[in-house]
């Protein structure tokens, strides 16, 4: 199954668009597992474990893991492929360099850890995006108007063919002719989610901002969707994987999960 | 020694402004060595053993050591500590997420392998890049004017304060209030070199694209350097690196080096 088929496979089955994102985080682990990259890994295999018929994708972010250096990718790794294989994994390493390096991140991200998508930074151009467009088989998200305070220093700065993040989201509709690319936009930004979606209708949206960066969920799926009711992932990582600090963390961060998507069902 | 002590006393003590970047791929290795994590450690050792006099910095891209996982990142590690302290290394990952990730992306690059400095991306704004800055102690340079054919694609777009790659610079001063940034500014746009000179009159520019990308190395001193004669370092990778196939490897690309300091000084 490629990107595409998995993502529309999971919403169907799962009746969410919940994508679970995974940062975790050594001092954050609940008490009773060990703070090193063993309880991190456990801990992870247990979040995905509680939430996997409620996500519509899982979304590790590199940091969180090459930050521990040799065995932290190890974890993860592992963790990627404790997925189950009809779900969608999207590597968030935010990506961006010249063709013959960006060629070895896209073998790291999908032929090494096993990712069925990734995020990429649309600054350096095509040909820092080009090596991580395979077909119709992978998704490579462009980041487009982020969910951060900065996103307002030069993502919106005003340009001839309108604002930054607009040329970058009509790019990537371009861009796709030659495979499949999505857009990040963040739930931060719900004014600016119908005028992205007017101008590129097919693509998927992957929306981070919601939970602990406060985004409004109740409105997304209206505002962000495509035609068809598909089209968006609205990530959350904090508010899931530390619902409960305690034993009972699974549990509660399926309970969190359940509640994402309950409420980004109501308009 | 900060990152900026490292770098003056190296241009000074060598006479050069060549940052050597170590792009190691396996399928180049010279043939006696083995094609493996091993047989790449042994080449970069090799490498900056036979250059360390003729460098004013190293600048590893996290890309080619990622591609080869868990022991790629080990040969990382073991790379940066065999450069000699008092030359600086910029660890070449071109990262921006925003703030809890990016003070991860952080301590992977100064923590855990030792950077002295880093590439970051812009697109996502002052907290993607906050947590790089540590007073004067490293240096963040800044994708500003990239050396491959996708810079043209947004980077040159005209905004109401001129063409975004201008705004970038500008901001680059603004936010070197906080700690140290530098710019990446690609050999391949000799012709805006000095403007962007104007904009960051203090600033050190790190120059890829000289070598395998054919940006001309004979004018870049005169156009770039800052009034005190410091202020680049000028990237070549794999003209260095793979000067010579053979067991002749380090000698090989050792002139290679040298042979670039030269023309660096020729104007």
């Amino acid at each position: 199954m490629n990107f595409e088929e998995k993502y529309r496979s999971a919403v169907t089955r799962s009746a969410t668009t919940v994508c679970v994102g995974l940062d975790p985080d050594l001092a954050k682990l609940p008490n009773h597992l060990s703070r090193d990259v063993n309880g991190l890994s456990s801990f992870l295999k247990g979040i995905i474990d509680a939430t996997a018929d409620l996500a519509c994708a899982y979304k590790p972010n590199f940091a969180f893991f090459g930050a521990l250096g040799p065995e932290g990718l190890s974890a993860l790794g592992e963790v990627i492929a404790h997925v189950p294989g009809d779900i969608p994994v999207i590597l968030d390493f935010k990506a961006g360099d010249i063709g013959n390096t960006a060629e070895k991140y896209a073998k790291m991200a999908y032929d090494l850890l096993g990712a069925d998508a990734v995020t990429v930074n649309p600054y350096m151009g095509y040909d820092a995006v080009e090596p991580f467009l395979r077909g119709t088989d992978k998704c490579v998200f462009l980041l487009c108007l982020t969910s951060n305070t900065g996103s307002q220093d030069f993502q919106r700065l005003k340009t001839d063919d309108g604002p930054l993040f607009e040329v970058v989201a009509r790019t990537a509709v371009k861009w796709s002719a030659d495979g499949s690319c999505g857009l990040v936009v963040g739930a931060t930004h719900t004014e600016d989610l119908p005028r992205v979606r007017e101008l590129a209708r097919d693509l998927p949206f992957l929306i981070p901002g919601v939970g602990s960066q406060g985004g409004n969920p109740s409105k997304i799926a209206e505002q962000a969707s495509s035609a068809d009711g598909f089209g968006i992932l609205v990530n959350a990582s904090r508010s899931i994987l530390y619902a409960s600090p305690g034993e009972d963390y699974a549990e509660a961060a399926r309970q969190a999960s359940d509640d994402l998507r309950v409420s980004l069902q109501s308009t």
